[in-house]
């Protein structure tokens, strides 16, 4: 890409206009805004008025806020309203969104007023919505047409429409009555009646459902688009499937970084300035720090009385915390992760809770065991290497061990369900389940894990002697 | 859900076959799969009999594998022949693959000889591959043709394409030549030429090509289907959204799964089998488990060596531990997840490797000396509330503080540089960067992390004396 963008710097230094309007119009929106992204700022104006309208309107879709923004500064009034009048709705208002206010007052004042309502009609849906994401451009049929009447009214209106794949038909109060494919459209003989031809057996959702449900209902039923209805259940626009896909995308992003323990971020990371990652990052690190605090009081409490356990028991101990925990928070994050994902792919409902409490249950006594049975291995394979005990130092390196693998059986049990348990409540209360993940679950363990391990490793080494 | 499952069981019961047959044909495919799967296995070969033609073939698309295998027992061979004739050939390949041979073989008996030899050569594609999720039933015109004859052709055979919002114009050796939406073709003069009319600027990918790559191609340029050709550059398939956000969403399942240190499972999780899930856990929790072993000898070194920090320090720096590398694992994680949904959006390529290290570098100071702050007056109230230590004492634990706060600091900032660039690192060299996340880099981190500690104390704790 960065090679395309010095030839392309190049041919503009030697005014090379013609070559380069050939070189942009064969490519595609989503590259020539990469390749905008590559060049120096001044040249963008300059090549931006090189590509033919409908590519400029679809390129200009495609950038970052912040290139659009000094595109925008660059371009002339009557320019700008080229790009604007091209634009689909759902993008304008996208757009519009994200721009600071004397620059939204410049779009608005270019666009024709009908495009300026609908703009600040779309404006009004909270973030989030299926209203913020529908667009108000579809094709609109009603029941008493023939096809071969629609077809016409298609054909006289369609050109500004951003699907015509799927019409849908409403009555005369604009309530949505049902939907017709343009391939069944086409299909048809011609004086069918469209009422005749609609399925009526029509998926809806409202202007105020959340924006996520709406792209799940989209990928569920593999829908191209979903017809959105206000509070009278009037048609009021649709959501098409390139909408719904970015949605989904964007949820999924949202969810990893919360479970890496961020709050989530809409810009992409090399657009995002160092300090708005700083304060991204901060919050949950900073909590979890001192929430720490927990298990710093128990291994120093447990450190003062390490005689209690004998020297070499004592030392064994505090050298498994860290392989203690670090097991504890990977089999709770394990669990957590594949309940939070099933949760949003709707595989997991709140009715599945027992179902998954039971099915971790015997996983985790799988995994602790298996777990058990190699640390044990690995301990008589280590003091044969490295700690040479015998005797008395022998047995009560057995017995140190016999405690940690104890340790490691119960931990990975009480983290698995902890970590299946926490999303599931989660969602019920409604909290986000992803946020329950990996950081969250792992102090709970940790402070968990500490109190079992020091808590057996009592019982097994003041009880038992050989 | 569980209530129509109920209701419908009832009904059955009392024989009310036209009610559920009404109730059920205003169902949806997806609907009904999930109806089915709470329902008890004898009733459904029974129910999906009442389901029309088309709507009993999506339904059967949309059932999970090990229901769709119950069913085929349970219908004769006719009943198949009708199913298997209403599937798309994408869909049938893909229910082919998931089925043990002797299925297979009844199911391909039942085809018509022109879908067999179409789900054969389909089924030759490797996994994961282009050819592997296209179907080959799509619209073919020839440039020659007027849009009238072309809307003629496909009235004529369109019926059976799986998507006619887009055709593709190939030429006599059927190499592609362009595409042309039904929304132009509609629109157009009934006496213009394809080949005028066709858009040749046409995106295309190649059967070998990975499925991901092509899903994110019709992700990034907002296509509803992507033509696939063979190596001869002839037209073979096409690749529809809805499959490819099928795959962008199992894609990133997988990615999450890696990150939790689970190798990926493409079955749901509450179908998957207890025995299969913890061989799907078991691997890398052992792994990490041994890999802890690191860290053991470590703090097993320094503890029998504590004496040489003092008392109150040595206590102080062992109860830390979890704190100091919980916050470099979140610290590690943050920055290599950034990046590896950044390299899995196309956000960020290896070029960017020293802008992100760079980004990285300043974001981890940030972080860093915040969090050091943060742990320094933490640990000033903490004396005030909890430790109240005096003279020498509170010398030596301010001492151990600063320790602290300065192992916090560069614990931080090797582990952001370690987690945003072994992701890089590992896509550069063909390995899976999702891999690299959360638990590998935490094993790395945590090494660091103990040395960095016992080594800063050392240093600050022998050589500065009060």
């Amino acid at each position: 890409m960065a090679n395309l963008a010095t030839a392309v710097a190049s041919l503009v230094e030697t005014k090379k206009y013609a070559t380069l309007r050939d070189i942009l119009s064969t490519m595609n929106a989503a590259d020539i805004a990469v390749l905008f992204d590559d060049l120096e700022k001044p040249l963008i104006p300059l090549l931006f008025r090189l590509l033919p309208k409908e590519l400029a309107a679809e390129t200009f879709v495609e950038m970052e806020t912040d290139q659009q923004q000094m595109l925008i500064k660059g371009l002339s009034d009557s320019e700008l309203k080229e790009v604007v009048d091209e634009l689909y709705i759902d993008d304008a208002v996208d757009i519009v969104e994200e721009m600071p206010a004397n620059v939204v007052k410049r779009i608005l004042m270019q666009a024709d007023p009908d495009t300026r309502k609908m703009i600040n009609e779309l404006l009004q849906y909270p973030e989030d919505s299926a209203g913020s994401i529908m667009t108000t451009e579809f094709v609109e049929l009603r029941p008493h047409l023939t096809v071969e009447d629609a077809i016409k009214a298609i054909r006289r209106t369609g050109v500004d429409k951003e699907t015509i794949n799927i019409c849908y038909v409403t009555r005369a109060d604009r309530t949505l009555y049902g939907f017709i494919t343009i391939r069944r459209l086409i299909l048809a003989q011609p004086d069918t009646l469209i009422g005749d031809l609609a399925d009526t057996n029509v998926l809806y959702c409202s202007t105020m459902d959340d924006q996520e449900t709406v792209a799940q209902m989209l990928h569920k039923y593999d829908l191209i688009a979903l017809p959105v209805v206000d509070g009278e259940k009037r048609l009021v626009g649709i959501v098409t499937i390139d909408d719904a896909i970015d949605v989904l995308q964007d949820e999924v992003t949202e969810d990893i970084e919360k479970m890496a323990a961020m709050t989530p971020s809409d810009k992409p990371y090399l657009k995002t300035s160092n300090f708005s990652l700083f304060l991204h990052r901060i919050p949950w690190l900073a909590a979890l720090m001192l929430a720490a605090t927990f298990t710093e009081l128990i291994i120093n409490y447990y450190t003062r009385r390490l005689e209690m356990f004998g020297e070499i028991a004592g030392a064994m101990l505090l050298a498994c915390i860290p392989m203690l925990m670090g097991t504890g928070g990977n089999s709770g994050s394990q669990a957590s992760v594949t309940v939070i994902r099933g949760l949003s792919l709707n595989e997991i409902t709140f009715a599945d809770t027992l179902r998954v409490i039971w099915k971790e249950f015997r996983v985790s006594l799988l995994c602790g065991a298996a777990l058990a049975v190699v640390n044990f291995g690995k301990m008589l394979l280590m003091n044969v290497l490295v700690y040479h005990y015998e005797g008395a130092a022998y047995h009560a390196y057995i017995l140190a061990a016999v405690s940690i693998c104890l340790a490691i059986l119960s931990t990975v049990f009480v983290a698995k369900l902890i970590g299946c348990t926490l999303p599931i409540l989660a969602k019920r209360i409604g909290f986000d389940p992803a946020v329950m993940a990996g950081p969250f679950i792992t102090t709970i363990v940790d402070v968990t894990t500490l109190l079992l391990l020091f808590g057996l490793a009592q019982l097994v080494l003041t009880h038992i002697r050989f």
